[in-house]
């Protein structure tokens, strides 16, 4: 049974700190964590939630992504209120060198995945599902909380179908509906059940709730961990700056801090707070991953004239997964194309097809890297430019991403420009710490992908399609 | 009432016509292209195309696009039949120099938008029939040929939502699903359903078909041209390979011609083939765009003191407004972010939101320059990068875009990383003739914001968030 009493007095707490955060600030999104409170703190302190608070890097600890990455005060007011987080330190979110960034980041270590560029998080946490389910095979859950307006964002919809695809009963996304965007209302704006109807078409179990009815929404988070063989949508009528007259399904809110002043009413209204009181998070289950050993298999030989560079790609990845493990492969539908299918032909267990949708190939990639894996990510080069924001994005979450273009420059001919990777360079040099590997010749690509692997951090390796003849020796060194 | 028998030659001629020309080139699409003969020359010259195939650049012909750009060979072998295109010209496809490029391009000029990248033609139509029913409000029907793995692109669903969004029901869509994609099967494979099920929960009308009776699908027509108040599509079950039995449904023949032999017994298979018959394309409806004249309007005065250039963006586009009638202005629900809903205030009619869906939007835009327009379209500098492919794209197109990245570099501050415009520059200066404006006051903004109206090409205009002083003058003149 939960005490709902005690999550209400939670609830308040979490208000307070999210209001008294953004005041001190200065700025930040109080009206947009307002109105997913319930949602979170029955989520996180009404036993759902498992979490080894005091070890971060526990494997089975649940995950829970901010795809709405503004509601950041929510969050940290989250952690305070389950106490990882003094209200000394609140207040000092938003100013240089906090660990409360603006929007979430890996400096707050609670953090999963940076986030604020929109409609990524169900991406991430979709790699971090299918690394549960079908990797280390952990019963962690992964929660994502979304936005209404980033509902329209196409790659939430490319995670939707994959994360029905591969039937991510792991996965619980929680939509905040509270009607209105950053300049007005949402394209459905509360019309929940247009939210249901689309998301339940592509194989999700949906369930509509009051989000601000903490018995409704525990109901909702019991009936999602029942369900078998498909990922749930919990999908929320809010009131954006619920508890706040001042900005209560008020336009013109969105992303502004409130007075002094106006806080000082607001506090009023909210009434008396318990500021001692906290909650607590469920201990998840204590597991191991068994280690299963790779057997001894062939490994690929060099070809000795020549060999085109995306064939000595995939070659490679056969012949290093022994000293590697982690790696994973996925690819965007091009797989004969990138020849990441040889991997997928010896080791079909690590080979994820993602379909023609690169941006959310690359937010489950994040998602594995995250969890502790090496995805090695293909598509033609050219493709590769429709996930720049991820691409982008994940740079800000220690990421370990090995991207692999292929069919780069104009050699391919025939096919023409749209298929011709000519901005793949300067796409991936805007990264911070960029690391691009052209390779010229089989040797080459050998020596560098295995490089690739071993170095920790985002590479992106650059393909040919056509043969080219064999100019390195096995005894040539590369360095990153 | 259409002529079954008369269709039924003209796609056998067309078949014919694709397997000469691909077989010729050596390279190619012939079995995506065969699945959807029917679908294309029942449109064609089943009376529901109008086209005048002498006058391409009439403001009221109808307009296709084929999404699935690989299926190249039908299209020039549809303007083949319509006698557009010679025998003899067929067979320089994919030659160095032909108008037939591997994936359409406007060199050949009954092509609408250069494709070829998957998953961005219905966002290019969408921007077509955008224009037919609220600029120039014209009867001409926008038709997007998509193939089935590309539904798995997240843009397609952006385009879907939005399209409903704008209730075009100037706008059929015809997904060929014949369950192949490059490397083997779909996500969906034949379900039909599965589209239907999906597309519909959108509020689009839905019609499935045999993709290879010509009854049903012109039936289907007929019904799309029919609907009201919102746009259809065409889900057609259809055979990968279609009339070469080599080919029919099987794997690995995706983009692979097939030899001069394998080709003398497919011909023999289609049997005789009327190499005189040609098909006729019914003139569209003759009309002129009534000459709307923009009333007189107060012009916003220049700051004397201080503005910030993206404010100042948003003033200009108002003040040039009269002078660049052709001005469309498109936002990803950040246009009081980005100001330009202060154009939006004052024109309405002319602004259209695209909600946070940024890469239909790039395709919405190119659709919409296409047709004449010059669109202003604008969001975060640093979420640009989310249509880095559509951006691309569209460079091959004769395109006339105007982006507009706002919050650009780092003194957004403690918003941080995630809203920083740090990549932008990089991204458009790969474009040819790359065009990127960087204005540092309000009079080089309004300055720069004119010439990007009056230059013909894409321009990227970088503004910034905080209020920067006036440092030009009115008379300082500045070029592209």
């Amino acid at each position: 049974m939960i005490n709902i009493d005690k999550l209400e007095k939670i609830s308040k707490l979490i208000r307070y700190f999210i209001l008294i955060s953004t005041t001190r600030a200065g700025s930040g999104h109080p009206s947009s964590s307002l109105s997913a409170v319930e949602l979170m703190s029955t989520l996180f302190f009404g036993g759902f939630f498992k979490f080894k608070i005091n070890h971060i890097e526990y494997i089975n600890n649940d995950r829970l992504i901010f795809s709405k990455g503004h509601a950041s005060p929510l969050m940290y007011s989250l952690w305070a209120a389950a106490g990882a987080v003094s209200e000394e330190e609140l207040l000092t979110m938003r100013k240089f060198g906090s660990r409360l960034e603006g929007h979430p980041t890996p400096n707050f270590p609670y953090v999963e995945a940076a986030t604020g560029s929109l409609g990524q998080g169900l991406s991430i946490g979709l790699g971090m599902a299918l690394n549960a389910k079908y990797i280390d095979k952990l019963p962690y859950y992964t929660y994502v909380l979304l936005g209404d307006s980033e509902m329209t964002e196409g790659s939430q919809w490319e995670a939707i179908q994959i994360a029905a695809h591969y039937k991510l009963d792991n996965l619980v996304g929680i939509i905040d509906v509270n009607r209105l965007g950053q300049r007005g209302e949402t394209i459905y704006g509360w019309d929940i059940k247009a939210y249901e109807k689309r998301i339940s078409s592509f194989g999700w179990e949906t369930i509509t709730v009051d989000g601000h009815n903490i018995k409704e929404i525990a109901d909702a988070y019991e009936n999602a961990l029942s369900v078998k063989g498909k990922p749930t949508m919990i999908i929320a009528k809010t009131i954006k700056g619920k508890g706040v007259n001042l900005l209560e399904d008020k336009n013109d809110w969105h992303g502004k801090a409130i007075s002094k002043a106006q806080m000082d009413t607001a506090l009023k209204e909210l009434g008396n707070v318990d500021k001692k009181i906290r909650g607590e998070i469920l201990n998840p289950e204590q597991v191991n991953i068994p280690e299963e050993g790779i057997e001894e298999y062939d490994k690929i030989p060099m070809e000795i004239d020549k060999i085109a560079t995306r064939k000595a790609y995939g070659n490679t990845l056969v012949n290093i997964f022994s000293k590697y493990p982690q790696i994973v492969v996925l690819d965007a539908e091009v797989g004969n194309s990138t020849f990441s299918e040889i991997f997928k032909k010896r080791f079909p267990q690590r080979f994820f097809e993602m379909y023609i949708a690169e941006q959310n190939m690359v937010g489950t990639a994040l998602g594995l890297s995250l969890r502790g894996k090496i995805p090695f990510i293909s598509s033609f080069s050219a493709f590769l430019t429709r996930a720049f924001d991820q691409i982008r994005m994940s740079q800000y979450s220690n990421s370990n991403i090995k991207f692999v273009g292929s069919h780069a420059g104009v050699s391919i001919g025939e096919d023409g420009a749209s298929q011709m990777g000519l901005e793949d360079i300067a796409m991936f040099r805007t990264l911070l710490v960029s690391v691009v590997l052209y390779p010229s010749d089989g040797i080459s690509t050998e020596k560098l992908v295995e490089k690739a692997a071993a170095h920790f951090g985002n590479v992106y390796i650059r393909t040919t399609r056509m043969d080219t003849p064999i100019i390195y020796s096995k005894e040539d060194d590369f360095k990153i």
